[in-house]
């Protein structure tokens, strides 16, 4: 690449489906100079360093944020607080802390008060995964077209925000900015609850007599496998989802809820016109979404 | 082809995604001597005659039925018992009458007391679909390692039976036969909860004001999207579904519910064990999914 480098070195904290396509990304097309990762595990240190995702690989936040110009917090938001406090006295003065977990006011609560004078937090979310997880599971294409949400608090250094939208937008993705709760609220109706629902409903599905198990699996292609595939995603990190985003997804359950007992009750009394309006107008939307090219 | 065709000349009646999958099937095979189809709306008629799906269109099921062996219903289920009454009398003697609708206790219901004596009624159920509808939307692998389940009342015409099947087999389907009670039960969980639940998610989320509304489509990438995919199949098909097949899909909804209250509890009092153990669990079903080829 001739173009200058956006970073000197980055320090990526978790190297799972996110952090291991951004390491591809940036690698790739030479986007930062050095590329450090931190992972817990001896294996998935090791499979780093196969698959060459990293210029250096480390047990230790604080080592691998030593020099680093941004760090980006890549593992299930349930770590950030331990990790905000065991990097923090290594961090150089000027240096960005960002990460792409899924619940924003999280992020700034855990992180936030850790920081040193000088640094900055600027916490993104790439709305973007699949079904697996794990280094191997990455691929530098993944934010391609997608959006990255980036939620600063209020008065966060201008110059350090733009640089980190510089970089997602380089690897692809369309920036865009929301305030904290915000984002909470709408990813818990756009993600949060919808993973709740597909994990209940493939868990309500087994729960049925052994017999009917088998027959569940044999049967999927009716819509269920749809279901399972969400119901796959990473344990721990949807875990700490609902744990970080309790109150949105709560007050959004409730909404869901009201809504299908509405249902519930019309196919009790057989009010077929309800049923069709509502389908109705649900296939709207779908067009919606692949007109704005998020099909 | 050399193969002797297995039907002189079947109707289908109703054209849409199946009908029109079917046809292309058994044309492209030379499954069926004649093709019959018989739709309600011009546009739909002239389309079929402009792909090419039929040697005869007709817009009267009488008309299309006679001198037919096999007649296939392929519309919504809504539709059965006016048309089994309209066609009745115009089958013509050893005739066999299916279907290919989602609930079969009501097929049976619908058609069965209608057919004169030396017809043979074989219910069938192709699990295999999309979300497109209309007889563009079809095409001739559809059914292809997919599962058809037949559910013929008991002391159905054995010969009939396996004429169906066959019929089935040729166009790439894997056969089954079952109870239709339990045909229903087991596809309310696998097909008919699942798309209640996503045209459910789909209406919560519109329902938000106008602003937000637009950042759900925006942001449909976290997982709502697939739900949008599913809430955007036919609604007159769906609603006919849920009203025929209340007491199964009532009773599932039922579990549903409860299992979706138990996690809310869990998120609401932090317990982070059990939302991760069910997490853990519904991602085994994903990979037994896999490994059965439903994917």
């Amino acid at each position: 690449m001739s173009d200058t480098p956006l970073f000197e070195r980055i320090a990526l904290i978790g190297i799972g489906l996110i952090g291991s396509s951004l390491a591809r990304a940036i690698r790739r097309d030479g986007l930062v100079r050095q590329v450090a990762v931190c992972a817990k595990s001896e294996r998935t240190r090791a499979r780093v360093v196969e698959l060459g995702l990293a210029d250096s690989v480390s047990a230790d936040p604080a080592s691998a944020v030593s020099g680093a110009d941004l760090v980006v917090l890549c593992t299930p938001l349930g770590t950030y607080k331990e990790i905000a406090q065991r990097m923090a006295q290594a961090l150089k003065p000027g240096a960005i802390v960002s990460d792409v977990g899924s619940t924003k006011q999280s992020a700034l609560r855990d992180i936030g008060p850790f920081l040193p004078l000088g640094t900055h937090l600027v916490p993104a979310h790439p709305v973007a995964g699949t079904e697996h997880s794990g280094p191997d599971a990455g691929f530098a294409e993944l934010f391609q077209g997608r959006w990255c949400i980036l939620t600063p608090a209020p008065g966060a250094d201008e110059g350090a925000v733009e640089r980190v939208a510089e970089l997602w937008r380089r690897v692809g993705s369309k920036i865009t900015m929301m305030d904290a709760a915000h984002h909470d609220k709408v990813l818990a109706i756009t993600s949060h609850v919808p993973h709740l629902i597909a994990y209940t409903i493939v868990g309500t599905a087994t729960d049925l007599e052994e017999d009917t198990k088998s027959e569940v699996i044999k049967f999927s292609a009716g819509g269920f496998r749809d279901f399972t595939r969400i119901a796959a995603s990473d344990p721990v990190m949807w875990r700490d989802v609902f744990l970080n985003n309790r109150e949105a997804v709560l007050e959004m359950l409730q909404r869901f809820s009201e809504d299908l007992v509405a249902l519930q009750r019309a196919i009790r009394w057989g009010e077929g016109d309800k049923l069709e309006s509502l389908f109705t107008r649900t296939r709207a939307i779908r067009r919606s979404i692949i007109e704005a090219k998020q099909a």
